[in-house]
């Protein structure tokens, strides 16, 4: 491939972060209006156990899939949040595959922590670290996989037990559930794009 | 990159695919002891509405996801089962994410393939190919986004409708959705690999 092209894939790839920020962003806007508007809106400490669960969703999404960087803190709030929900609604922790995959989630990104930390923060010889750099984009890879089908199996599930089909509240639910979705495949886009330059 | 490193990431890409069959077809064993021993097993003609969801639900993973090149004409008889699980049971039709989600990758399929046939079925020339080869595996990818998120909300929501938590069947039905997540990470991960030789 000659430089022209790649920097014409060099281009496209940057002309689509904007479009991973915007739905990005609109996710947040979505699930903000869902949980301010309808839900009651945010509240750890709240006796409404409701409160205490818009906690889990909104951090887990805002927390954990948009702010990679500073997931591990917010996430691992967002996940008390569940637990205290549980407890206060009196629900079985554990049970759903949504939950399977949210611990799934944690165990591979701790993995890509791990391998992260121990390749790239530590001193390594360059060669090292370009042998195992595809093996962390593919790891990152997973977890983009891991949190989307999280936060997608979390909606549908709230969905099916708050009985909330043909509600204009429902409605929004799965526009916020498509934007998450075509945020994690921008995203996605942009990665496979960068490998052609 | 050197061909010694090349070879080495074939190779990596080339033992990864067996991963990736070996989570596919225990994906579609796991659906079939659920849809079998579980939930009565399947008939698209059968005056159990029930029976009629579980073509529905095999056929959408096993036509869709398992044997993409097969995909489109299962996919067709999979929402038709859907349509007519949601006649005789009386249920409103495409309000859920799950059917959006489903929708969605019926689109990008169209797409997909439409341009797969102008770009690479029609006579054109090379450079054209190489130049649209990059959204063409990009596409295959969201469409694999899609798909898994299509079958893990599906799981989901009917794992909820059933009120299954905490039972063997509701275990069953997590590590369904398990596997078909690993064995979408691991088909992205053999693409993601390919592009370094």
């Amino acid at each position: 491939m000659d430089a022209i092209e790649r920097e014409w894939y060099r281009r496209r790839a940057s002309s689509i972060t904007p479009v991973a920020h915007f739905f990005g962003i609109l996710s947040i806007i979505l699930l903000l209006v869902w949980l301010l508007h309808y839900r009651g809106g945010l509240g750890l400490d709240s006796d409404n156990p409701y409160r205490i669960l818009n906690v889990h969703i909104f951090l887990m999404f805002f927390g954990f899939i948009f702010f990679a960087g500073q997931a591990i803190t917010l996430g691992i709030i967002g996940v008390y949040a569940a637990f205290k929900y549980h407890y206060k609604a009196n629900v079985t922790n554990m049970y759903s595959l949504h939950s399977w995959i949210g611990l799934g989630t944690f165990i591979v990104y701790g993995i890509q922590w791990f391998f992260g930390f121990v390749t790239f923060w530590l001193p390594r010889p360059g060669a090292t670290r370009a042998r195992l750099a595809p093996w962390h984009v593919c790891f990152g890879r997973a977890l983009l996989y891991f949190a989307i089908c999280t936060a997608e199996t979390g909606l549908m599930q709230l969905f099916t037990i708050l009985k909330l089909a043909s509600s204009s509240e429902g409605r929004l639910i799965n526009f916020t559930g498509l934007a998450i979705l075509i945020f994690g495949i921008s995203v996605d886009l942009v990665i496979a794009l960068s490998h052609y330059y």
